[in-house]
């Protein structure tokens, strides 16, 4: 019985989080809060790990000796590595990427290449476009890292447009887009299982 | 005669070249001594500064307090304000544009933006696509700083095709390129004084 | 006499616009035609031709002659040389530019290219991004084609979004986007004159 | 004996090749054709079928009516529809895709989309570039359009480049292009059965 209930409870799939933003009531962090509520309650079988970026260093290839990488970054692209998924949730800067976000992806790159075949998704919450532009310029990085983006739903937040999407601290309070949030999850919950 | 000695010594345009590599052998910080050369010996009146973008922390708007900036961010922003121009030398990664180079923009977009209104050049070396996926990133990125990118010559260096085009401490040793250099600059001074 | 006859005869800067869309009642041609409104009532210097494209066939490599093209392309061509900047008013197709849109941009660009070292500026008026992605696929286009489009303002106008923007022939009737076209056409106007 | 035939004739997979380019000898076309060549003879439950773009008019909303289209247009969907997958083919006009093949892509987008949640492949044969910059537009195209790019390997062919890639004819000729391309078709294959 016991055995069977452990077995109920191991989850399937499991997510490696991102945020590209420092900041610490960040929106896109709290986006990822959401998400691994929502998964908790609603997709039971799929399980979401914040994995900080924070400790990295700025990618320079002098720093890797015969194929080794420093500690943070070995530690980094382990957590990638054991992940069936990634979901990104990062603010636009300038009409691309956050220098966080991309640092990361550049050291997941290096070879053996620990993002490779994975499914994944994009979220982002700013202000004017909101993250439409990075959301594209990181779909043509995921070619070469050989990721596999899910098309539908796109989710992309609009921070500052009423009714208030974000508490002080950072955490989703809108219901509507809560809801979109759990779309875009079923959908990549749904992909990462097609591409098994 | 002070006078006309400074008159002579003023050099008209001032051009910040960024590298976006940490590499200590970067063949893109190479290009950009070469850049610095060529303008000595054959484009007198327009003067190349290396600009040092190692020392930046990660982009975090925390950080900002009363729109004042961590000491070695306002030091990098003056020097941008001050330039007429700019010149970009980096490499691509995975597609796209690399941390280093993409947080220097971040810290030198937030208000006043210091890129705004200035001429612009892009150069890179690499392997394979060596560079021009992250060119287009580059430009697109390069609407919201309000930089004017001359649109040719484009200058993409394959760097591990023969001839030789770089020796082992990065120094652009390959006449071909060096002239294609060249002429990159000479356009970017071109269009720097178009502007005006 | 002559002097009035040269005042009269003189726009100083003539630009061709161009409408991606073949709807009799586009959005975007209405766009057109209330930029050459505002032309001619606030920036009399400059004045803005429509040029049609509905009339070219599609790009075909096969179609020119030692150097001449098909009637309707050759006079499309001399319009566009003869014209000292571009208008494009479009809208987006699938996240990108539109069949008809490109066609003209390929045929004009044929050697000697017509549109080289030309301002330019884009509008576009639809659903959702409302043009955002085409836009910047449109910039890139641009690189090769040697335009120089104007950074700020970016306009991209939600047509479904309240209030009504425009009627049921596409004419342009909220005025707060006729005055962000304004300003768009008044940046277009110091572009060109600044590049000469 | 004449079932097991039937038996063994039947494709499994059906994909859909679309070429961009109309010239009489485009490589494009001639990569479509060592494309149909290779499954016949090695990926034999894969089926590619030429579809011709070349009759469609120019996309416009005004010809639809009450969800019909004019008749070429309602073929092209229909043959898009029974398609398991893509294989476009096609050069790079101007840093981005051709009239032809947008004009196509749009019209099978129109609802019903045509395209949605097929897997897809792209090559392309040109010069310079050779369609780099074209493929990563299409591809931004496809995340509207639900189609799902393979991303390994990517094939771009420098037509103009030694050894002779194209005979006059527009045909491969060359062997190790012929492989890649092989390897792309493999790739395609494996793709559309996951994602099934």
């Amino acid at each position: 019985m016991e055995a069977a209930a452990s077995e109920d409870a191991k989850p399937v799939i499991r997510i490696a989080a991102i945020c590209g933003s420092l900041r610490k009531a960040s929106f896109n962090r709290g986006l990822i809060r959401a998400a691994i509520a929502i998964c908790e309650e609603f997709i039971t079988d799929m399980k979401i790990d914040y994995i900080d970026v924070e400790g990295l260093p700025f990618y320079n290839m002098d720093l890797e000796e015969n194929g080794s990488f420093p500690w943070p970054v070995e530690e980094f692209r382990k957590k990638i590595r054991e992940a069936d998924g990634v979901l990104f949730a990062s603010p636009e800067y300038n009409y691309s990427v956050s220098p966080l976000l991309k640092n990361a992806i550049d050291w997941g790159s290096r070879p053996p290449n620990a993002w490779a075949d994975k499914g994944a998704a994009i979220v982002s919450a700013g202000g004017s476009s909101a993250g439409a532009r990075m959301q594209y310029h990181l779909r043509q990085i995921g070619v070469f890292l050989d990721l596999h983006f899910i098309n539908k739903p796109e989710l992309i937040i609009p921070a500052f447009q009423p009714p208030q999407k974000f508490n002080r601290s950072g955490d989703l309070i809108d219901l509507e887009m809560r809801e979109r949030l759990k779309k875009l999850l079923m959908s990549l919950h749904a992909f990462v299982l097609r591409l098994r």
